[in-house]
């Protein structure tokens, strides 16, 4: 699938706020293109200082997390695998934010787990980005730059489906492993395959506990491939030393279960092991981390190094 | 409350089957002393071979998870804090076993989790111990020996709890960082806190997948320290690099809850955190992972690394 | 918005699998007039005997759960409430069919709740339709038949979801209490509401256990009215005894905290109890039944009888 | 078991606040018995006006929900199961309470459901007992006396359980089928059975959603029975029309999944169906409704009528 590679940029005029194949592709690329793709935050550059509050900032905005897409990859038909190699992400601004919306987050009641209670205040936190470190004096502490891809999809087949939410086809997953260097493969339900990616984070802890990472503007760098005749369940992500599913479910352990299925059953159909013996391995030197607590649905990464596979 | 430590040896004639406060102690140990506890395995020591399987070799248990204990540490009392010092955990034993259980583990419909589905098959995998390795040869793989406790805890408010339950008590929390040099810090409800430890792991992946870690016999050297008229309510974890809460419940999610929640309250009292930065601060650089998916509730580890704690 | 009521008859020439807003109408009507709907049932007819294995039978469908729709309701527009006033439903067969699908069900792993067991067998039962009955001759059981639209909904705002879920836009909830002589309230996001309906049940449980009521094509009578200008979040079902809501959502309990935090709203705006006394009054005499724990989020149904309401 | 009936009452001197193998019986009694057990109110009385709120009045109370119990049963033995006759419940004084407990109830954040909000307001409500009716007048309504045990249970095998909980013993259940006129059954895993109740209402809403039903004190009268050699795993309910099992579990669906597989079981067991037959009949006429959304794991009260099981 490999063609010499042209190098592609995609601006968006204007974005999208549902994975979907209704859309009209904003690009066409082929596998082995290095393609460029400009995105916006995840609040559409509507917050940028503390005091532009949520409730007020984001009143004018209807739908959140936009999203540039489609793109078209040539080649890719339904059946097959999207492979998508990350391979920088520039920060196309000094500053990341993050802020505390109503009803929304992990340690408070939301539009799904609804309560009776007043919502938790509201807050943002402008953290500078300099020399490779996000600055929040406020707090007075600093983390490295270690950007990633909050959201990052194919359309799924039939459906459109907000940008708020992972699935399998991938979506906002909010996991910190889907960033250059890495990985990412995804299911084909739509010729084309049918890209879409936004939600960039600086940095992120795991869970992305009150539901806003280190939100940035971004120019990330990828470049696709396709496995032919090849279906894959959910997503799948590889790094130098691990591979990993990441699962997306409510209740959390039903994407624990996803995830961790998935893995046995990749373990058993690509690297030699019996499935029941996969299953013990990843019981002794598994990980499980929770990527996001937050979302539509909450998204747990099942791993296992690559030193292990090698039996 | 340090004293000039005796060493004290805990090798118990029977077993607990409950974390209680019914039952006498077994020894009674100062603060300051270094205790070693020999710990049986999760078994009873009953599977020792591939040949042992679960519904044979466990049909004479009625109980599982035999726990050494109650030890009575002086000068601890309902309102105070129990610090358990981790030093030494030694295998009394060369082998490691693991295995399939019927309707037990994380990618099986459980007593808790019902389908009318069969189960799934029965086995045994034994890990030798070699040279701070645990081998399995049908595997091929070999995992470093990293030991720790599966279950430590104190005796509940007036409650008997199966050894096979996590909660605020400690438990059966199935958390790989309850290691050497590492320091627990649990709620006492109970004159002389009341200790359990037991269901030694020679190592253990994230999740605990199949219900099944590297089980082994240890001996376990502790020292326990009380803070006197300081109440938390669940589970803290300190390692040299970063403090953890461990949560257990279900579903997954209120687990999580529990223990950012509690992490949060953490940081805005001893680190001189805002509450809402605190929050902020996990958002962007906390971990959490999954202790074990397959007990009567589940465990996660919030945790967030020193480093970040000197703002 | 009452209109000297024509009688309508909507026969569609294909289905949607999705409720979308991205397909064009396949009829307009107006508040008043009767309109009625042909359904197919949600095997597109593809089961019709014990021999029809639905992994056999239901090979070629690509997608389950056949909608008829959209119908466009004029005066309807964003912001609006629609309201459906179920007149009646015609079986057009003799029979109800219902089945056990592999990995589908209340109690199996499914693609959700995964596990690495085998699936159930699959079994199909038929239920002869005779007198106001439904008889099956093996089980040597007759249940009434108390027909109801399983699944009935309005274009969601922007996304094109799967006929298969239920959600605030009403969809796949199997509530039995939506049928003849009840009347649903739904949130309108689209000009015309974009109505959809099909899955005609015969009758069914309350939970729709094995995932698979009694299946029937049909002729459903209903009448349209637009609320101008109200909004509501969740479904509302309104019977001559009893007003409900309808929340769906994972885990279980996330459903049940919606359908009553959405009653407890509509008790104070529109029944004159102070939000507190309404929470009270459900305490004491709210219904709480399941729907559906089979779909993709489940749905539960909570109902105060309006002899409460006078007060 | 039946023998010629003496009249007993009990009286306790002290009570309960776990369901616990550890203490001594207050009575000993024989099956045919007719027993009358003096209940305090799940408060212990400390709520008697609309002045005494919780944080308050229940400042004093270390534990809630006092037992009256153990109560030993001559006869039981483990592996048998207990059969307790609800014969009639008598209000002991002329008026019952509700109320708002800060972090306590359905529709808000609670000790397991952690958030960082604030509480709901506390609130008490006092409703008036007078000729078979409920009646509060700020509310202006009136709820009929229908009354049940909320809580009902043996003593677990080994464990001693907060009498917050439900679980396979029985425990507060908060079902309102547990009344007179019904029958309960219970496993034992005691000599004696050890039996306990407490918790009564004088009616409550399915799912008891602000988590207090409407407190009495009162008079129970039961008959045991002991059915030899047969052991259940959940408990059961029979009406004079249905037949029921309640599932207590987190997150809901597991209560669910419990309360129907039970069921299913059930039916083939002694109701001569073959097992996807039951599974069957229920999906089109099995009742599923919430008893208790607030305690310290859900139950859900899964149910066919008899009409149905003379096949």
């Amino acid at each position: 699938m490999e063609h010499e590679g042209r190098h592609v940029e995609v601006k968006p005029k204007d974005h999208s706020y549902v994975f979907n194949p209704y859309r009209e592709p904003i690009a066409k690329v082929r596998p082995g293109d290095t393609v460029t793709i400009h995105c916006d935050d995840a609040f559409g550059s509507r917050i940028q200082s503390k005091e532009d509050l949520p409730s007020q900032a984001l009143a004018t905005a209807k739908f959140l997390n936009p999203q540039t897409g489609p793109i078209y990859v040539e080649g890719a038909e339904p059946g097959d695998t999207l492979v998508v190699k990350l391979r920088e992400i520039e920060p196309t601004r000094a500053f990341a934010v993050s802020c505390l919306i109503p009803y929304f987050g992990g340690l408070t009641s939301t539009v799904f787990t609804r309560t009776l209670q007043e919502p938790l205040p509201e807050r943002v936190w402008v953290w500078e980005l300099h020399d490779g470190k996000l600055i929040n004096l406020e707090l007075n502490v600093e983390v490295p730059l270690d950007p990633f891809m909050g959201t990052l999809a194919v359309a799924p087949d039939l459906e459109a489906i907000t940008a708020l939410a992972p699935g399998p086809f991938g979506g906002n997953m909010d996991v910190p492993d889907i960033k250059p260097g890495n990985t990412v493969y995804l299911p084909i339900w739509n010729e084309g395959a049918l890209f879409y990616t936004g939600d960039t984070h600086a940095n992120q802890g795991q869970g992305e506990l009150c539901g806003v990472g280190l939100e940035i503007t971004s120019k990330v760098t990828v470049e696709f491939d396709v496995i032919k005749d090849q279906t894959i369940e959910w997503p799948r992500v590889e790094s130098q030393d691990a591979i990993m599913v990441v699962g997306s479910a409510k209740p959390m352990e039903d994407a624990a279960r996803i995830a961790n299925t998935e893995l046995v059953l990749w373990l058993e159909s690509d690297y030699g092991f019996e499935r029941w013996d996969a299953y013990q391995l990843l019981t002794q030197a598994g990980g499980l981390y929770v990527g996001n607590m937050v979302d539509t649905t909450y998204s747990l990464v099942a791993s296992i190094e690559k030193r292990y596979l090698n039996h």
